[in-house]
């Protein structure tokens, strides 16, 4: 699974075209920051608000300052337009050290850094017919202060993913040091279970996913029964239907977990028809 | 305790006077990557060959690739150059992100990023009469993979030091989230029970400081019992001293810690006597 080498087509600094940051900035020192990863169709972000929202809940996490999200909302616009697809990322950090040291001297301003991929967009045999995952065996520490951010924290993740090197491999579940079921790499997990959807509560560790939301949100009005929980190996085990979330890839089911052979059940076809057309409308719907 | 800002008198990137680096990389977007900050004597750097082998094993833990030692070892020797005291930190990370998310296109080539900061050298009056130390209410998640390097993933640090906003208090002593005793926000901690001297075994979460193995390599020495082992709260309660360490601080006896008075005891006073001449005369002794 070794990624072709992709390169931003566009790359803004506060702001302004620009391709380096500050060797100061405590995002590089200390991973002091948080970011976001947004689908854009046309030049339009899908889930913007959402997405945002969330990095505002990070700030306050975090004791950022509250993020301009106006401001933030026209510079991610603006470096999302044109025709196609492209992948935008928002990184924002608590700005420069103006101190040796993990302490604060008070007067740091954040940086934000914007970057544009391009992107082929959903990969369809993928949704159609799921994906391979295997299960992890790095366990994601855990710590309740960090849970759910999208923080700059992810060596777990970097070295959680060196792990699939295997090409057929789509992802990694990770288990928590506790014993929880957590989450991919790069992706949340639902299990489906006697028609009951679940997914992992991220009150420990894990990244609270945008998709994650927007599909826990539409299972009611799909009269499916949805919880977060705490789920463990054994919830795994006894799933009908397991996918896998993710802003950009929308829902995958999971063919196959480390050698176990599983199918698209009705519940996840179900969420994939009720998904599509926020998918495909830039999401502006769910994301009120 | 709000530091006062304090900027760098020499920035260097990749062997060469720079202010910035890329955007790209990973140590921005992942906190991919390691450091060092090393005490600096007319300008040598203490206990050098310690730092430099503990940043080649974490490297290899992390799968970056080796570091060039004699490389790295004359730039630090380099920007370290002048009279008088300064600190010099050591940024290596697994370079500019060449492909978008966690994964490794394999043609990353590691970023150094050198940093020198004046130094008024250590504190006199907190090594004779000892600091003052809180414990922390973060816990450290556990995380064996990452146990004790001292890598770029680092805000359990900055949540847990923005906790200390008491200019008198000088550190937070930290447990882990299975009730694990582990290390100061910035330093690691030593306790003295019945004569014998203790540290945590940082095998689950910590940073396993050059200040640390320096000290524990000279209690045979002094003829102290000394053993790396799990500590917990009641540990720290028995204990008859307690102190910690740091590569720029040296030993600190703890004095009070979270409203219990202590006094600096007869072992810190040995290993004090014994460190002595390794803090002045610039480590080379116990570095070889």
């Amino acid at each position: 699974m070794s990624p072709e080498a992709v390169l931003p087509d566009a790359l803004w600094v506060n702001g302004r075209p620009a391709a380096q940051v500050s060797a100061l900035d405590r995002g590089l020192h200390y991973g002091d920051g948080l970011f976001e990863t947004m689908a854009c169709l046309n030049g339009r972000p899908r889930f913007l608000g959402l997405h945002l929202n969330r990095l505002a809940d990070g700030c306050a996490r975090l004791g950022l300052p509250p993020p301009d999200t106006a401001a933030l909302e026209g510079q991610v616009r603006a470096i999302a337009q044109g025709p196609g697809r492209a992948i935008v990322k928002l990184i924002v950090t608590r700005g420069r050290a103006l101190a040796r040291g993990y302490g604060l001297s008070g007067q740091e301003e954040p940086t934000h850094v914007l970057l544009r991929y391009p992107w082929a967009g959903e990969d369809a045999a993928a949704a159609a017919q799921g994906v391979r995952v295997r299960i992890g065996t790095l366990k994601l520490g855990e710590n309740p202060a960090l849970a759910g951010l999208k923080h700059l924290n992810r060596l777990e993740q970097v070295l959680a993913r060196a792990e699939c090197s295997d090409p057929q491999l789509a992802e990694a579940l990770l288990f928590s040091s506790s014993g929880a079921l957590v989450c991919g790499t790069m992706s949340n997990v639902f299990l489906v279970h006697g028609g009951q959807l679940a997914t992992p509560r991220l009150d420990r560790c894990g990244v609270a996913g945008v998709m994650r939301a927007v599909v826990g949100g539409l299972a009611p009005g799909c009269g499916i029964h949805f919880q977060e929980r705490r789920l463990e190996g054994k919830d795994l085990e006894a799933a009908e239907e397991i996918f896998l979330t993710n802003a950009l890839t929308g829902i995958r089911p999971v063919r196959e977990l480390s050698g176990r052979t599983l199918a698209a059940g009705p519940v996840t076809r179900r969420l994939q028809q009720a998904l599509a057309p926020h998918l495909a409308g830039g999401g502006e719907a769910a994301d009120a």
